[in-house]
């Protein structure tokens, strides 16, 4: 299954994917963790210790090309040898705690513009992942999902919209449901994170009419205080662990309802 | 004075930009704030009526070709004119209690891909435009600058890095200083947000070590109810707004101190 994980900045995408990976990997997946947005870092919050020893993908170009035999950028057609999860090389990604990690890579310099090579690399690198059944992909995203080609969307199983009790982030669920859509992706699931109570529940539920929700994410100030003090955040909070074990149900149930319909 | 906001999405710069947008309005300014964030919405933010109604910079390029003789992509040295915030196009920009805003524009249909080119065309729009005392541009960015061409950072005069609680938020904060410091952008400064407590402050300044801080807003539920109720956000918290006329105060005094050592 490979599922990617958009919405408004600072909703919480990052923390849904770390806990994610962990529910699954605990459940006897292996997890490869994508960080794709290149201003947050899902390694730490993964709690990886050493997370700047990981290559980013972006400079995976070469090795592309001597697997391949093509040169990233002129389409994904070129790809030849279809990349499998257990496949990747160690020097591109890290393990820990059961969790294999990738990041997209930050720009390092101001003003070198624009960053959508990086992009088409990681669209190639989604669309020819070979997943198999006990293997799991996450995509940690930027807010929006414009840079998801339409061959990109298609080899996702599932986008998570993550929304938090404001207007903004259902604006942003809104636009990123459209692109979604327009780019061909239709499976589209909400998680509602930083839930305080119940009328926070129902704004979402109002808000987002016809959504499906795969479930909703307390506000934990357990996990505030976690990260203030540099403590792991996976082991923060058992709320929010509880909640993420339903939304990985939830998420097996739809992936089994929609593979016995296809 | 032009002045750029940048942080970790979901930190609360497009908040500081209205806000600030109506500090400066309200003591006498022409103030154009600029939303360079195609995940944000800075217009419903300030409590434009019709925000959907402002034709984005992205559809400017005619504009800008007719008036200039160059086409936009092709370097800001081509550019003949410089436009003045006065003499902008109605067209581009809707005024609203003073304050005159335009949007960079969304991207309209998934799959499109590289949003470049409008960074491209707002570079141009920020380094061509001229600023008179009694006038102020604020520009609400992404997170991250790394679009802010070289010219582009040199013609803002300061960059304020929003902030809130978080080690996330520092981590993109030491990021896009390092990027901004890149580019030749030095005068940078922080603003706290989201703040609870003293320790909360204390937080951040230790995180922050050599940095200036302009001001810390404190976290106010009166701002969390009014964005579900869907009232005007503006009106919605008096601590805010007196905090923002700190920042405001604190902005002017450094504007003026640079004037004098220049």
């Amino acid at each position: 299954m490979k599922i990617a994980i958009s919405g408004k900045g600072g909703v919480g995408k990052t923390l849904l994917a770390a806990f994610l990976s962990r529910v699954f990997a605990e459940s006897g997946y292996s997890v490869l963790a994508i960080d794709a947005d290149p201003n947050s870092n899902l390694a730490a919050t993964i709690g990886f210790p050493q997370p700047e020893e990981i290559a980013p993908i972006s400079e995976m170009s070469a090795l592309i090309e001597e697997r391949t035999g093509a040169r990233p950028g002129r389409g994904a057609s070129f790809f030849k040898l279809n990349p499998k999860v257990d496949d990747l090389p160690e020097k591109y990604s890290l393990k820990y705690n059961g969790i294999r990690l990738m990041v997209m890579g930050r720009i390092k310099r101001g003003g070198t513009g624009c960053y959508c090579p990086e992009n088409a690399l990681l669209q190639a690198l989604i669309t020819h992942l070979l997943v198999f059944r006990n293997e799991v992909v996450i995509l940690d995203m930027e807010a929006g999902i414009e840079h998801l080609g339409r061959a990109t969307a298609k080899a996702v199983d599932k986008l998570i919209i993550v929304v938090e009790p404001s207007r903004r982030s259902i604006e942003t669920a809104y636009r990123i449901d459209k692109l979604a859509q327009d780019t061909g992706l239709h499976n589209i699931a909400v998680v509602g994170n930083k839930v305080r109570s119940q009328s926070d529940t129902e704004f979402l539920i109002s808000s987002l009419p016809g959504f499906n929700f795969l479930g909703f994410i307390p506000y934990d100030q357990a996990l505030v205080e976690a990260d203030i003090s540099n403590r792991p955040l996976l082991d923060s909070s058992t709320q929010i662990i509880t909640e993420v074990k339903n939304i990985y149900h939830a998420l097996l149930s739809t992936a089994q309802s929609s593979e016995a319909t296809n």
